[in-house]
């Protein structure tokens, strides 16, 4: 199934208004945003993203296709992401959860109120839309759905009878040396990933699937990302994270069919008999990596970019020119963060990051509670993730200003094909 | 000194360049965002915003003049507020750090590094900047400066010797009635309000400063705000806040002069002898309201129209059909939000508000903690807020759905003239 292009029907998201914007007169301010938007060519889940990404910015990103959007598609500027434990233990509820929250989904991502196309009208917002978002453009709002190793199983109970389709891949991650986990930013049986240029569209649409989830599932953490740290479009900058630094430059570019087939999609000749389900897929792993900017800003700037093998200005590999140049890994300290984590060093592995930047006010010290959301996309966290992090916590030397504080893995399926299709089917109903 | 424009010197806001950019190879994106932006006439502080503030997006707020940026400014998208306690008792060393704070600022509300001009180079950037901002435009940055009741003395004790410079109006807020108030969320002896359309922006800033005020100041806490509330622009919509409503639509407007004569800038008749210094500033409410938005999304929209006696969808003011026209205050509850908080019902008490949308995780219950970071400016808190709040927390219909967490008071001084001034120049030296 990788590979496959998406659908080609006319997008749901290729329409410039949201929320039957005419009919409001609210309109005029989001009417402008739209316009600048609205010339650009809707981008294709799991297709190829526009060069100027940028110039979309108000525009509608389809939900349905072959993929999730939200891992391919060109970074968004905002993140709102939830992990949800299932408080139900009843299959059923859960399967028609996920139903709602689809159609919920579809509708949140064209730039529609949820419930619009169900009760026809606006005037229906509550309860069927929390409205903060009414009058405001798609902005590239994306939601991508994963599910948990709890969700098939947890303290030897199976609730929802789907043990045996855990897929092998979806394992437990290890303890990493260094590894400092709150277990309440950590886990979760289902997640959703709200990525948006504008933030209130992003917390509108986490807060609107836990409100239509009430009863069902509840919270368990969320994060909010204020600054994109890492970018899938080729050509533009890689945008600098906490520490200053541009990093990832590496990563997997959104329009590259051949690098996501390879590195990102599961084929599916690795998803197969129970775990078909995953084919076409992905495996999501999330990390909340604090970092101790404090220390970081008394450190000197020789001494960060031997940290990172890169210079600070530029983001050039060490003994380079520019970001893009071919690093030079020799020129690198053996602990440097490039030099550790460059696919040369691994046997070719590569992953895709969209993480954020994030602050969440003061720790109890008069500390900023900030750093890198890692959110990172991979055919197989156990060729993945798991042996980089495994290097990379033993021997790099930005361990010394960081610290991973939260953690979760989850299995994100393939996308949804069209209006019949769910969340979850596949895994719940394989035959449907 | 109020109602005296902003002095006509060439702003060095002016200037569309960030961070000496063509002299760095990452400069093509960010050339890009000043393009769009850098057309447009740059803000004067304390002067008329343009009527298509989005346009000036990337442009600077300049940082000299009669009445500190951030009050009147168009509001931005984004925030990010500390309150500082002041950890040095050596009066020397607070002045020094305020005018080390005041050089950083002009530096960064101009887009340049911290230390730009005093080391001439970006190469500089740790540690005289962190660097996480190379590369972006001003983004209509600014930072407002005020301090607290508490610098003039407390626990009996005037570190600073100002002890008689405390303004009668800068009153410790009374409790009021539901307040649920957090002592590490609340108070402060410094504040730096920081705004800007780029949430990176405003990180920078302030994590600049709590690192050049290292050992002399720490952060006591922080606040991200990801969405404005509140508009100074009149022509501009009132942007929705988490409850899904417009609010404060009978703001002062940021190009009204008096307006914010009247009810925002401390004319100099109200501060005469050791209050002289505020002459021209304003004083800052700041509450920390959280919203309980699960129990809001499950009122009717009946009854949530009742609640703020304003239509949802329009923000029509209840019996009208449009955001602005004139509120009929008898067709509302006499509970009604709309209806207690009305000038009319307040004998003309107006506050200028640039409240900010915040979400910070999840609480231990599965709910977002989520809600209001509410911002108020006025000539006077006895004769603003507290009135104001004593009838709110009274008789709101809305107090069922909101609590107040976190709660501050700041005097804010007047602008920083020239490049001789700083940041309480005249309460610490006011002979100078």
């Amino acid at each position: 199934m990788d590979e496959t292009p998406a659908e080609e029907k006319p997008a749901e998201g290729s329409k410039p208004s949201r929320r039957k914007l005419l009919g409001w007169g609210g309109a005029g301010l989001a009417l402008g945003a739209v316009a600048a938007g609205g010339t650009a060519t809707a981008l294709r889940s799991g297709d190829a993203a526009p060069a100027d990404a940028d110039a979309a910015a108000g525009a509608a990103v389809p939900f349905h296709g072959a993929h999730q959007a939200g891992i391919a598609t060109a970074v968004q500027d905002r993140l709102h992401f939830a992990a949800f434990d299932v408080t139900t233990d009843d299959r059923e509820a859960l399967i028609s959860l996920l139903k709602e929250w689809t159609k919920a989904a579809a509708a949140m991502t064209a730039g529609d109120a949820v419930g619009d196309g169900a009760v026809g009208g606006l005037a229906e917002a509550p309860p069927d839309d929390t409205g903060e978002a009414l009058g405001l453009p798609p902005s590239r709002l994306t939601l991508t759905f994963g599910v948990g190793p709890t969700l098939f199983g947890k303290d030897g109970k199976d609730r929802f009878g789907i043990k045996d389709r855990r897929p092998d891949a979806l394992i437990d991650l290890p303890q990493f040396p260094g590894d400092n986990l709150d277990k309440a930013r950590s886990g979760g049986d289902l997640c959703v990933q709200a990525c948006a240029d504008d933030p209130q569209v992003a917390v509108h649409a986490i807060r609107n699937l836990a409100r239509i989830g009430f009863g069902k599932v509840a919270i368990r953490w969320s994060q909010l990302g204020f600054g994109k740290t890492s970018s899938t479009t080729p050509g533009a900058q890689t945008p600098r994270n906490m520490f200053g630094f541009k990093d990832g430059t590496e990563n997997v570019a959104g329009d590259d069919p051949k690098s996501l087939g390879k590195h990102v999609w599961v084929p599916a000749a690795e998803a197969k008999g129970d775990a078909a389900w995953m084919a076409g897929g992905s495996y999501l792993v999330a990390r909340r990596i604090r970092m101790h900017i404090e220390t970081w800003d008394r450190t000197s700037l020789k001494e960060q970019e031997d940290v990172f093998g890169r210079d600070k200005a530029e983001g050039a590999p060490a003994g380079r020119n520019h970001e893009r140049d071919a690093a030079h890994l020799p020129s690198m300290l053996p602990t440097a963060h490039v030099r550790l984590a460059h696919p040369d060093s691994n046997g070719g592995i590569r992953i895709l990051r969209r993480g954020y930047s994030f602050t969440d006010g003061t720790d109890g010290l008069g500390r900023l509670d900030a750093g890198l959301f890692f959110l990172a996309y991979q055919r197989d966290v156990r060729h993945g993730f798991v042996p980089l992090q495994q290097k990379l916590a033993r021997h790099d030397a930005l361990n010394e200003y960081i610290q991973h504080v939260g953690s979760a893995v989850f299995a994100v399926p393939p996308g949804v094909r069209d209006a019949a299709d769910w969340w979850g089917r596949a895994l719940f109903t394989p035959s449907a």
